[in-house]
């Protein structure tokens, strides 16, 4: 065997990542090393209680509560603990002390990102983050080193796999959504508290990062437009599956024609014939247009220890053949800055559903309200009865318009005589 | 405007991805810069003929026919004549010489990959080639940096567009191989001579390059069983349909269950709720299956001169900042070194459609002719009769059996006196 050069690896956090990060790190210990170029000893791991029950077996020698000395003399720090404090602190302190860091912290990164960045930068140091956005699947290298030559023009993501899970078993069982998301907490699928999930919170943070590596920008997480999936209800899925559209929680990073960005989370129409429509279960899939290499996709599992600790260790690969390069980290490419606007300036396709008095004129009345508004009628369908004979439904298909002239044309249709109800207003992507 | 450090980069051969290169090179300047942290300067253009004709405009005094002189003193050179001469003595010299190279050259790398790679060791340059595989789709730094912390068990690739172009389109539209190829080679889909393409050298060169990084082994382009897709017909195609199936030319690189690998290309059948039955056109597709990560697919532009480009530019990009960053390159690891077996060595599930005579008795002398072959049935369906009345189809799904017991039964059902034809034996790969 090889006698390689010795890297000491510090791994702070042993929960469902953490503990098979830890495992396979010393089941395939030999591989590893001739792959590194390196042996990787885990030198230890830092947990908050060394008695909490674990998914994989760890050394008990190996469990310190003193995070701050085991980084000190690591040579790589690998950050799976989450959440902001004290997961911020110790990995400006791993950077500051000569390691370079490897984290699956989404929510640190897409808060803290250019702090963390800027540390590494100043000391030579780098990040490594492929399990932050999207779990096992890789595109964090595809965006910033195969995509650097190329002009990304629109990412759109299923990055979050509970809201995906329940979404699509809404979709093929007719469920409705509280009785799948209490099916999927049963089941491990959703947190019990499923807020994080389901109202977009941690779609918005892996949108952040992707638009900041795709766009070379830094993109706050603040700037993200976020709703999430509680209002949609069977209904909505009935209607979207009869005219030919699954509806999924999409993380959108847009290129406009004006070179500034949009980023945002919504649930979105897309037509049953595209790519991410596919996307069954709590899997995910990131669909990339660029504008030499045309429309790619990338597909995987998002979540899940044991994968997410694939993508742990190819950056921990990764760190350690630098480590023996030599040479400084690669930092992030931000100088684009593009801006970012809001999402009233964003335009796309809607789709309307509205519950309206069933008397002749109203369909006049309605398309006059949208044309004063700017918005553009593409289909009309008059689909179902309300429950009352007196109203019927009219579905109403835009052409692309201004989100801020949407949203006040559906305000003046609300207030209209002739509507009697908002049934729905679901964005349509995709084209 | 940032004043960076200038980086002159050498361009050889100006064919469709070439002149793409040159121009996106010239046209996105600023912005490469920013991003390589270094401005990328082409300093010329290697062509065989001043005055060909060419895809993009190239300024005329870029253009030189002497190729050595402009390799001596560059940082990074991009190889983009194909071929293996001189095309092999241009990146020695390069490397040797201290450039870093960039490559999409599968034919040279699936042929001579050890000893440029052992070439850029000696001096610390880096080879970068993400066009060489799958054309625009990153799949280089997945296999190599993102899944180097986990095991790869088996890659499914479409990775020639093609094949897949007329195979699809003979399964959609029922059309037979030679009218879809004359189409094909009408509409610029194929070559004038579409060997390469359709005898499966294309896709085994590239399968020699992808089985290499998954599994960390040098695999030569001998070791790599292959077979095109010439001898599929309408009716193969027809059957396969029937059968919840589609034909895809597949690249297939294992992981075997003693540690051993096997490589192959040929026209397989899969089932068509498979991720890779609905790659269609030209497009290709990688399916990956690891340890930990579990299933991931990566879909996108197989081929084409911008859509190349991206990649190339990709990895210009790297090739500028590994530059500034300093340290020597990452060398390609192949010290897994597994054994790489003969097809024969391989178990699959086979589809074997034989035409019989119609009597009593048939089926019996069939399956025990299987049976004492190791073959075992899965399933047995009697389709239609043949064009004589006295004949009949019978359609045979095994379990996995291993390809040398199927090939010696193939021949003995043929030898033997009730199958008048073997119509097909097709492998079914995808469970």
């Amino acid at each position: 065997m090889t006698d390689y050069r010795r890297l000491r690896v510090a791994l702070l956090g042993a929960g469902a990542v953490g503990s098979q990060v830890a495992a396979l790190l010393r089941q395939h210990a030999d591989e590893l090393a001739d792959r590194a170029g390196a042996r990787l000893e885990l030198v230890g791991i830092a947990v908050r209680d060394l008695d909490a029950p674990r998914d994989a077996e760890l050394p008990r020698e190996l469990l310190t509560t003193d995070a701050e000395s085991l980084i000190v003399g690591a040579d790589i720090v690998i950050e799976l603990m989450g959440g902001i404090e004290p997961a911020r602190t110790y990995l400006l302190q791993a950077i500051n002390s000569g390691a370079d860091v490897v984290t699956a912290n989404k929510a640190l990164l897409a808060t803290y990102g250019p702090e963390i960045f800027d540390a590494a930068d100043q000391v030579g140091a780098e990040v490594y983050y492929e399990a932050a956005a999207a779990g096992a699947i890789p595109i964090i290298r595809p965006l910033r080193d195969s995509l650097a030559g190329d002009r990304v023009q629109r990412i759109m993501g299923i990055v979050n796999g509970t809201t995906n899970y329940i979404l699509d078993r809404m979709d093929t069982e007719g469920a409705e959504f509280l009785d799948v998301l209490s099916d999927a907490q049963r089941l491990g699928y959703a947190e019990a508290d499923p807020t994080a999930d389901v109202e977009g919170y941690d779609a918005a943070q892996k949108a952040a990062i992707l638009a900041s590596l795709a766009f070379h920008t830094a993109v706050p997480l603040e700037s993200v437009y976020r709703e999430g999936i509680t209002a949609i209800d069977k209904s909505m899925m009935d209607a979207a599956r009869h005219a030919g559209y699954v509806i999924k929680l999409l993380a959108v990073c847009e290129r406009l024609a004006d070179e500034s960005i949009s980023v945002r989370v919504y649930p979105a129409l897309i037509a049953r014939t595209h790519p991410l429509a596919s996307v069954h279960g709590a899997n995910n899939a990131v669909f990339v247009q660029a504008e030499a290499a045309g429309n790619l996709m990338f597909y995987g599992a998002g979540a899940g220890g044991v994968q997410t600790a694939s993508a742990v260790l190819g950056d921990v690969v990764s760190a350690a053949r630098r480590h023996i390069a030599g040479g400084v980290g690669v930092g992030e490419s931000t100088l684009a800055n593009l801006p970012i606007v809001p999402v009233g300036r964003v335009t796309t396709r809607y789709q309307i559903t509205l519950e309206v008095d069933d008397q002749p004129g109203v369909l006049a009345t309605v398309a006059g309200i949208l044309s004063e508004g700017r918005v553009s009628i593409a289909t009309v369908e008059q689909t179902v009865a309300g429950e009352d004979a007196a109203t019927a439904r009219l579905v109403i298909g835009t052409h692309k318009a201004l989100e801020q002239d949407l949203s006040e044309t559906v305000d003046r249709l609300a207030a209209s005589g002739v509507v009697e109800r908002v049934v729905s207003v679901l964005r349509v992507e995709g084209d």
